[in-house]
């Protein structure tokens, strides 16, 4: 399965798989008998039977979990909206395959596998206030970078990014899919000053302008980036494959709310790892109805917030499909 | 260094370490060259600094986090404050001895060893209602129990608890220590009805008017048990260790915040590892002055919610004792 156009995409989005029932009943059944009063797991025995009924087994395992960061570079930043200068993602890409970024202390926390995608760096897409960010035919090369990154052996799955300027445009993303005003979504991003912020907004502002009326995959062309695309990508080749999702923070979730704006239902085998500190995001989650499984003030992208929950994914699958029942360890019931 | 009463135990908390200021300043040094955004890493940050201040290293590891579970039984379970028979605390021991139950696999999980303590698991603590739960020599007693149990190469520690009827004494503490009404602090536990949980609500107000104004450590004593007496030995003697502690909910907190009300500070080397469901411990996290890292709806107690938030602390320490600095990697900075 692949595909050459936004539109044989959607259509892939369209007739993805559901959560299977029968799995989820099966993973409810099991749940209720294990060693614990009924419901004293929390969130964690949610976790675990939304993850069987993805995997389509009632007693599933977590046993490789894949990170994915995918770089690259905006046009944008030629307005002036980032507090770093560009060349800090190719550098950024060097320290990741080096092992020295956050995003690989994280992976290796969670026992996950870490590859990383530089995405044309020496060509930046086109800055969006002028023309639109990326042709049809740039977004789906983007796309299947993300679609083809997926391992199948994989069991669950991060994205994220790196890319200077890129809260630039998962606010414009945000702004055109959403409504609302350029200043909801627009947050500092790694800390511009005042002058800068404003410079932001009105960027924001311009591009919703001229390209919200267009479909969400559309949008995600004219406003996003390849590092965003690539991450869309990766989603939704894990729906197909039945790999549960962790979203990361603003970018990766603006990234992700173009498949759920082309076909409702498109997330629904992701969780929200966490709450980004980038002020849009709260809204964001809003918006996708999700709700964080951390809120740690994280702001820093590289699919961080979300590589930091894996942990607790893990826990409440362990938990779920390695505890003994009551009748297994001779407990009494209440 | 050990103890024989409750007032030698008492004068080794007024003694015990604090924080090293300057591991704390080099830590902050250290944090502030990372290639990441200044503060982007968000509470990771705060708690990696956290750590090194009391191990006195400003680039630690945590390489052997220890969970100590312990075990004891309550007289007034006589009054039918419980959801499940008092056998079940042995029969859950069983459990955790062969492997089980949810913080077994919780431990296994975050990477860390586990070990069980059960406490005259057959000679339950009197009924509080009648005359102390305790005699000072046995609380000392189940105080050494704890005490003794944390090893020397332990680098985080989290302490639970399988004692059935043990929210009550919880409850009766907290009222104790910190005043309100019995309604205030105590919660359905493992899920009683109505019936039982307004006798819950007389057996503690009626403990709290018998023994409220003794010291914290006498009213551990009075209204505890032998596993919350462990537990906040357990935590005295990863402070005299300079181990840094998780920890639980609200049955580990009642425990912990008898060491507090009898030493301010005492718990400064603790973070609380998430809010629990039991009604009570959002009151007694605000009381400690303790904000919790996760909040899961967990109501289990067995330092589940503790043991689940260790990989987090592990996060942020690796993340900041292992990223590269801006110079190393060669990455511009703003």
């Amino acid at each position: 399965m692949s595909f050459t156009t936004l539109d044989t995409f959607q259509a892939i989005l369209a007739r993805a798989p559901q959560a299977n029932a029968q799995s989820l009943a099966d993973a409810q059944a099991r749940n209720a008998l294990l060693t614990k009063p009924a419901g004293s797991l929390g969130r964690l025995e949610d976790i675990a039977v939304w993850y069987a009924s993805w995997r389509q087994n009632a007693r599933p395992k977590i046993e490789a979990p894949q990170v994915i960061v995918f770089a690259g570079n905006h046009g944008v930043t030629a307005q002036g909206v980032s507090a770093f200068p560009p060349e800090v993602t190719v550098q950024m890409v060097a320290n990741f395959e080096q092992g020295g970024a956050a995003i690989n202390q994280l992976s290796r926390n969670a026992g996950a596998s870490l590859s990383v995608y530089a995405l044309e760096l020496d060509r930046p897409t086109h800055d969006f206030t002028d023309q639109p960010a990326m042709s049809e035919q740039d977004c789906v090369a983007a796309l299947l970078v993300g679609w083809n990154a997926v391992s199948e052996a994989s069991d669950l799955l991060v994205v994220g990014e790196m890319g200077i300027g890129n809260t630039t445009p998962a606010a414009a993303i945000c702004n055109a899919l959403f409504g609302g005003t350029a200043a909801d979504w627009t947050g500092r991003g790694t800390g511009v000053d005042d002058a800068a912020f404003q410079i932001k907004q009105d960027v924001v502002a311009k591009g919703v302008a001229k390209y919200a009326d267009r479909n969400a995959l559309h949008v995600l062309a004219a406003l996003g980036g390849r590092e965003l695309a690539a991450m869309a990508g990766a989603i939704a080749r894990a729906r197909v494959l039945r790999i549960p999702v962790v979203l990361d923070g603003f970018i990766c979730c603006a990234a992700a709310a173009t498949l759920e704006k082309a076909q409702t239902g498109a997330l629904d085998h992701c969780l929200a790892g966490h709450a980004s500190a980038e002020s849009g995001h709260a809204r964001l989650l809003t918006s996708l109805g999700k709700d964080a499984l951390l809120d740690f003030g994280l702001r820093l992208g590289e699919g961080s917030g979300a590589a930091l929950a894996i942990p607790l994914i893990k826990a409440a699958v362990a938990c779920h499909s390695d505890m003994a029942s009551f009748a297994e360890a001779g407990v009494s019931e209440v």
